[in-house]
């Protein structure tokens, strides 16, 4: 196989960079040159980044390449959407082997320029190179107006705790694609060819593993109306995640298992297997990118059912006493950090 | 081994993101939320960011961590000095084994520590994970006043081309090191121990490519006085880099051999054989991280001989005529780019 300069990946970008118009982004200099120069707007600017590696966080024989594409965007604006953000602009740090610079590639950079497009946040810069393996490091930078940024400090005693969406369904998605390589679930082979055509004709949670939605819209209502006390995403899983809001905040929570949202409802009549499932997913489930907020239960009846046709729901209460608990009908236990944690693999 | 959780890394990082005082960083919340926030200041903002590899850009059992930890700031610095640019906050992923996260990793935070002090510029967040070879990309927001970002596209023929300090050092550098790994030079070993203790020990090609030195107040100087008309960083080598600046600006270049700054002078009373080595190494060699800018002929009078201590040296000239020369005597030969190139490694 021929080589492939630097250079001519680097080409590859320019027209992706070209999908939001700069007038919405703010960059005056985009790829190109050392580095990019941006016009800050209003307030003050959000900044995140976060890695995408395949073998840790996605596989290439698994993930459809637009799905990638897609996801390691869309992951990172999930921070800025639980500090109350708008996205602006990305950068882009991608390593990958020679033989993904053809088709591979292609694919990747459409699902990337969907994400793009559909979140008005332009590709600034970036920074390719060749690796074994496919590493990718995407940093956002967005801006929310001065004093605004949603943090999860503020969380205070008495504050109801919501989540938006659906919860665990990210993760009921990967265990689907975990069937089909063993090749034990043939429905998902189907779904998965020409996948950035027919996203709808995937099933919901296989839609949500592949090409998770960041609740942007959510985050800016919550700041716009000073409604939210504090927010987080779920990236880890909701046992994790908010064990980390509660230590910022120095408070504690109490779950109702019952309230957690999942797809087709609650766990309420499920039968005790599928209930323990279920319940384990919403739970400890990975990747979901809803928001986890509180809001004080005097503001409690300004937040609507649904923000842009995603459900809200509130699921429990901050507590003073720090601990984080999980109410399942009349039995109450501690809940500890069951989701993901990259070093916690290894012992 | 136990296991460390990701929280535990974070933590680590925490003391070394207070090293610059947030009223230099402008930063209002740092590490330990979903993302940072940072207030702008003036004129435009510059943003890049840069892979730093193991096994690519650095070598485990070769470079010492304190050197990692430094150098994976330092050559995304010199893209920010490239445009004219002030640094501010910086972001780091950081991907590294379960067992480099004692030693190692504390003598990594020591080297990014000091260059982020040294260059005020502040650590405002990151994403850090397992995986089996060390990976770090950094992305750094600074600041331009508006529209004096210098770009490469602003070469105009008849401008003259100067570089900052010395060509090929850190590459002479690296060769040391592989000799070094090779048992062939054994004065490199008392050399690396304790590297970032005693690094005036060290000798000056070891230490340029060990701990480069962005050149920060050069391009801020190019940029005050207007006087600069183009610029850029030589990380992968002049020939490479020169042909990129011409590309951007429409334009070609001849370049005096005679002229290219090396340590201890010019390649001009050198046998032939030196000569050659040195040349090439001049040409050819990355990592220096100096900086390669135009002036017209106009105000080149105004360019001191040093600036910061770093001697700036005029080493050729901008042509209408869309090729890359070199003049060695009375010898005008094609300069090709054969500089570093990730991609062009493999056949």
């Amino acid at each position: 196989m021929a080589a492939m300069p630097e250079d001519a990946v680097v080409r590859r970008f320019v027209a992706l960079s070209r999908s939001v118009p700069a007038k919405l982004s703010h960059l005056a200099v985009g790829i190109g040159d050392d580095a990019a120069l941006l016009t800050p707007t209003r307030g003050q600017q959000v900044l995140t980044c976060d890695w995408f590696l395949e073998g840790t966080h996605f596989l290439r024989n698994v993930h459809p390449p637009d799905s990638v594409g897609w996801k390691c965007l869309a992951r990172a604006l999930s921070d800025i959407a639980a500090m109350g953000g708008t996205p602006r602009v990305f950068l882009l740090s991608l390593a990958l082997p020679e033989s993904l610079t053809g088709g591979w590639l292609d694919e990747f950079v459409v699902g990337l320029s969907r994400a793009s497009s559909t979140y008005g946040c332009a590709l600034a810069g970036g920074d390719t190179t060749r690796s074994e393996t496919v590493l990718i490091s995407v940093s956002v930078i967005g801006d929310v107006q001065r004093r605004k940024g949603l943090l999860r400090s503020g969380a205070r005693p008495g504050d109801l705790i919501y989540v938006s969406g659906t919860l665990g369904e990210a993760e009921a998605g990967l265990r689907k694609l975990r069937l089909h390589r063993k090749g034990e679930d043939e429905s998902v082979t189907a779904q998965l060819s020409g996948t950035c055509r027919n996203v709808r004709s995937q099933s919901s949670s296989l839609r949500k593993h592949l090409y998770p939605e960041p609740r942007l819209k959510i985050g800016q209502w919550l700041t716009d109306t000073h409604v939210g006390s504090s927010a987080m995403d779920l990236s880890d899983g909701l046992s994790t995640d908010l064990a980390r809001l509660c230590a910022a905040s120095g408070v504690g929570a109490v779950i109702d298992a019952a309230r957690l949202p999942i797809s087709g409802g609650t766990i309420a009549g499920l039968n005790q297997g599928e209930r323990a499932e279920r319940l384990g997913l919403a739970l400890n489930g990975g990747d979901d990118y809803e928001l986890l907020f509180t809001v004080s239960r005097s503001q409690s009846h300004l937040v609507p059912e649904q923000i842009a046709g995603v459900t809200l729901s509130a699921v429990g209460q901050i507590t003073a006493r720090r601990t984080i608990l999980l109410r399942d009908g009349s039995k109450t236990t501690a809940l500890g950090p069951r989701g993901w944690d990259p070093f916690a693999r290894a012992t």
